[in-house]
């Protein structure tokens, strides 16, 4: 932690807050600038809240952290890129994996029809909403268990895993006897409660950005995950919220560059709630390739005009064959699977 | 809703679409203009899916909706504006409510010591986390049912009703024993699970504002908490997230009066959470005030350079006492009950 | 500035750096820390480009700016608060300067009547466009040159000093040979041609904000306007852009406390550019003079259903009567001269 | 445009509203629904204020615009996506064209050396300031003329034609008389009076997004120079003010498919001022043109670490040459001309 100091502090003022410093098992460093003097407090800052708390004296003007808050999340802490792998559905490591299937669960026929459509297509894993967190308390709610019993009939006929979103700690553990794999939604990134429960659950987690979630705090929410011993964690950039209304969240592509550099986990991309709109969820698609990111996880409905839920930014299953013919011949040029 | 067409439709095309409409009980109203032709779907639009999805018909450019989504926060259902009272706190009806204590329950002496402090200074109501939702996995997450017994502890000495906040559906019933009022946290304003559990708990609720929440959505939020039969949602409008770094939020000032206009729901401001900074705190209060905000949450700790958590964005009593000094000379001139 | 390095840069790696910092004139500070070796580099840091160039340098992870980038802005520079004074307008020191008056000037007749009902609700200045910027080629552009001669007539009629607008190089002479005080736009608050242009023509400034400017940058344009030698610069929160729509931009009422903080000069509101609404407009004066204000700016016109821009967002001259009366009462309460 | 009423409005205001609209030469079509009554004021709505002050009447809740503000730049006027050439260098219809260059000239030497190794890399367009427009007034501001002929002087070695920034209205005549193509900064592109002046210099316009500008503003600062004349406006989107820090600024890719439907004009990319970190420049140029845009523009310098501005957002010139030989591989995958 750097220490900057207003101009003008005393010495006392300096011996003391040297003295803090030490007291907590750390060395202290001063630099005695022209205008300012600035105080190194040297050793692990993290979680040392009584370090923090050097901001409320009066003459310390700002306090700068040098270390990054995650560990178990970072690069540092693991140099090797992780692989997460599901059945026959892998991200990273070369793999882009591709998620796709409809908004929710809406009967036996929809998901059937779904997963058969996409697997056809080249999908490596479905995805299908049993409950659904709805902005608006009048929607449709999803069909809860009924829901995850379809998932897995599905799963059945057609060979491939399906992720689904847990919206609370009292059923996670009831999703988890059903799923391949356990979604935190936007809405949840930051509900610790939940992410330190399904954490515990063995399964492998696919985790959402929020729409105003720094990708710092991004990474904080997925060491709450990888803490309680999971290993397995997709992170998923789905749009961040900005003052454009053109698309229904601003995709930030750089965050696959970015997390690339930070962390070690895989970094997949969510162009349908990016974009909010069907009709620029292929480029974006193909951009999140040519970004490198480790795979993407798209709406895909047999009939986008009778969905239950997100109807205007599905795919209809010809589309999504299109949209995945294109990304076979640039994973090529990529040279990464598909 | 409005349904505006791409131009060069077919009447084919627009049959269809008013045909579609009608279906769904709602009236068509075809309007034919110079460059484009707008469809009106007269009719209560709200939650009504299929309506929603005709955005998929490909000569469709947009759809505007015209009702507001909520309907019990609305101030078209409830024209007067709620008052809600917990023992000698209200908020609203020319009260002016204010709420103070610290970040987190640490021990019996510190929530105490606070608890007179504040109550002297003249709050009527106390606030101390118990379950506390932290970015970091490595920051102290609270005293949990033992933060509680402390916190009634403090209610028995002082007679001051408490808030706290509840961080999952598991433990919600656990915290409803224990205080006099709820709060669901910015983290959590669309953990919509959440918001279920707390409005069927009989307890008032105090709904924060997630950084990123638009008003609109704010209030779907208080609609799942109404729908559920709860009647005393008090709003708190706690900084939203912007480019702009100099505070760790943005206080949407302004939230006071648009939803004074929208809702019938008493609307706080916690200038603590907005500024991140204490030394803005007091300011930010007093514009709270003057831009008709029925109350303040505010952060006081003893001893703010050994609090565990918020010590920097926290007042003193000394501070806080000041800030209300100032208030109630403000509260004359203003017209309102402090 | 501090110069934090990535884990495991070599001796030779650090003892280039700090050559490159000597080499400049600083003197280099080498803390070695458990993960990180972070180097000060003590000095004047601004304007020294190569010392950014560190950046470049592979084993550099991040560079802290301890300065801050300007000079004459700051309260560093200036400890006692400017107080500009434009005959009987006053900002700064206790008095809240209050300008009015419309978006633009579109007749003799709208101007005067402008001019004298603002002048008899208390206003001390008269606002009003000679040449707009706007948004669409398509909207009234104003009246240039005949504007600025009705402002002057209605500067002789009342007595009131006037500000207009100045929007490029070419014509700021023109402006400044008729107005008292000269606005730079939120839209030009880096056009920095601009800024060295108006700050050398010897008239007091009103700076607006961009609608995506930090504070910092804020304070940037302003050092440009005082590097030229103009003394007398009022700043001008007018909102900013965020992702809510419910107001045209949000107003960032803690940039008042801020700025009081970091610069000598004063800071007033524009209450009608944030809202976008003229119902908000006037809680939002309230919260500007409580907040601790030097004063506002906002638009009235005798006629808003008439008027040829900002028609929705102008209170008419009973509207922004009672706002002063209200106002005036709240200036007793905060001792402060309206 | 839609004019929505509030419950409650009497036949009489009805009556008044439709007079006022019809009064207008445009026909108004009223639909009663079941909460709302809802006006439609059909015929051309663009430029008229008259109608957009009906937002003033108390009966009028909201308004909706159906037209786009904008005409000349849109696809409905210009069904044929345009192709714009400078010389060798071709955006849109298949040509993704490649603009690199350092940020300012500062020497013959270096504007020399960046020219001939960006042209041997395969850019066919050269990019250098030469009138600099800079936060700070204390940072380099340009070489001036002296700065253009350089720039002359390296397109005469290489053949390259050059683009470079107008900053004022005073200055744009010069530089129409060295450069091949005008560039309006990121700062200027609400600049109306320099936007109406270079429109009607005769030469081709680089227009960049400003950080907080929407897309519908982007194409109306487009329509401003178009509506001087100008037929060869290439658009570019180069990153927007969000609350993430990672990168300078936030790339909005979405803003390529978006700008395509909406617009004939060709959409090229800034990675390097969107990042505003090198390491994440080459990922977000094969994103851009994955996504569809037309080119991209790429900060290049010799020796980046020498670099008088911009330095560490700069490739070299070995960087570059990695970047364009993917880039070459990816358009062979594209169907593109690079």
């Amino acid at each position: 932690m750097i220490i900057v100091l207003k101009p003008g502090c005393t010495k006392k003022q300096i011996d003391s807050i040297v003295k803090q410093i030490t007291s907590l098992g750390l060395k202290a460093h001063v630099s005695q600038g022209v205008e300012r003097t600035v105080i190194g407090a040297i050793g692990d800052e993290r979680g040392k809240v009584e370090l923090q708390n050097l901001e409320v004296v009066p003459c310390v003007e700002k306090m700068v952290p040098i270390l990054k808050p995650y560990k178990l999340a970072s690069r540092e802490f693991k140099k090797d890129l992780s692989v997460i792998k599901i059945k026959k559905a892998s991200f990273g490591g070369g793999h882009f994996g591709v998620i796709a299937g409809p908004c929710s669960v809406e009967s036996e026929k929809q998901i059937i029809e779904a997963a058969e459509g996409v697997k056809k297509a080249g999908a490596k894993m479905l995805r299908g909403g049993a409950f659904k967190p709805r902005t608006s308390p009048y929607s449709f709610q999803g069909l809860e268990e009924e829901g995850l019993k379809l998932l897995a009939k599905a799963r059945k006929e057609t060979g491939l895993p399906f992720v689904t979103e847990v919206v609370n700690t009292e059923t996670a553990e009831l999703v988890a006897e059903y799923a391949d794999m356990l979604q935190i939604g936007a809405r949840n990134v930051q509900n610790f409660a939940l992410l330190k429960k399904v954490g515990g659950l063995g399964k492998p987690i696919l985790l959402k950005r929020g729409m105003s979630t720094t990708i710092q705090e991004f990474l904080m929410s997925a060491e709450y995950v990888l803490s309680e011993g999971c290993k397995d964690v997709v992170l998923c950039e789905r749009g961040i919220r900005t003052f454009e209304t053109a698309t229904r969240n601003t995709l930030d592509i750089s965050a696959v560059p970015v997390i690339r550099e930070l962390s070690h986990l895989p970094i997949i991309i969510d162009p349908s709630h990016a974009a909010g709109v069907r009709q620029y969820i292929p480029t974006l698609s193909y951009a999140a390739m040519a970004a490198g990111a480790d795979g993407i996880i798209i709406e895909v409905h047999p009939h986008p005009e009778k969905a239950m839920c997100d109807g205007p930014q599905s795919l209809d299953i010809r589309e999504f064959t299109a949209v995945m013919g294109r990304l076979k011949k640039l994973a090529r040029f990529n040279e990464q699977k598909l």
